[in-house]
């Protein structure tokens, strides 16, 4: 088996997706046992200048969705940042979990060239190549994302590990 | 250009690790405009049980080192963890860059299958593919310690922001 595309991106996804997910459970289950609002989380920052938690996580979420989309070649769905609580923010994680499941290698493998536009809010795109796209923008940013939501949560007290961070081995 | 295990990794590990320079240059400066002693730094922890920062970087230094030695099948060489100063971690983090730029594509692509054992504390060695150690364990936890490193510096009031975290786009 050769790295792809297609196997250093949806695999990856999968994999840390699928640990937020566990992460939330985690979260859910301190809030329980510590009997406050597991809403609480979802306004939460490292820094008064940094993006709240929930914000984190959709974030994360569409820099996998975008991924996927993008290396494929077809639309980027819009979903709304309408979650607000911590069980609407584990609803967005499991969405995109099912969203990027849904590619396969053929739609995915061989778009290391494709050209990539990536809208800003300054106007003009950025431009990049498939593969520039994947390794220099997107897993950074997925990994900034997913960490910072594990940082918050181990801020707040959530018992969460390196092993809790990387999954199953 | 196909991604392969070499393009996957080396470019990855000197686009962060010039970032990771860029930081800390910025966190002198403001060190040093706010009158503080730069070393105050090492010692800053996200939460009381989470490492502090030089260790982020050391991890760091050593996730990017150990990878590329893996990949390419020699003994990864062992640094000792002595940085006490910002100028060493600055200093820990060229020499780290220096090292993976001394590989070439022919050491590291093909190592896909290669057999890759993981030294753990608790006795039995992780064993993964050289896929799936480069995939699932090197870069989420690579990328975990740079955001580490990075979100210390924001919560100090250093003045970065994404850009400075993906570098040159």
């Amino acid at each position: 088996m050769s790295l792809t595309m297609y196997s250093a991106s949806v695999p990856v996804f999968q994999r840390m997706l699928g640990n937020m997910l566990n992460w939330l459970d985690k979260a859910e289950a301190h809030a329980v046992a510590r009997k406050f609002d597991s809403g609480n989380y979802v306004g939460l920052r490292l820094a008064p200048d940094m993006l709240p938690f929930g914000r984190q996580i959709q974030i994360a979420s569409d820099g996998a969705k975008g991924c996927v989309a993008r290396l494929a070649g077809i639309d980027v769905p819009k979903w709304d940042d309408t979650e607000a609580t911590l069980a609407e923010l584990r609803a967005r994680v499991a969405r995109t979990l099912d969203y990027v499941q849904g590619f396969d290698a053929g739609q995915i493998d061989g778009s290391e060239g494709r050209e990539i536009l990536l809208p800003t809010r300054q106007g003009d795109p950025l431009r990049f190549t498939g593969e520039a796209y994947l390794k220099h923008f997107v897993l950074p940013n997925f990994y900034f994302h997913a960490t910072t939501t594990y940082a918050l949560l181990r801020h707040a007290g959530v018992e969460l590990g390196k092993r809790d961070y990387l999954g199953a081995a």
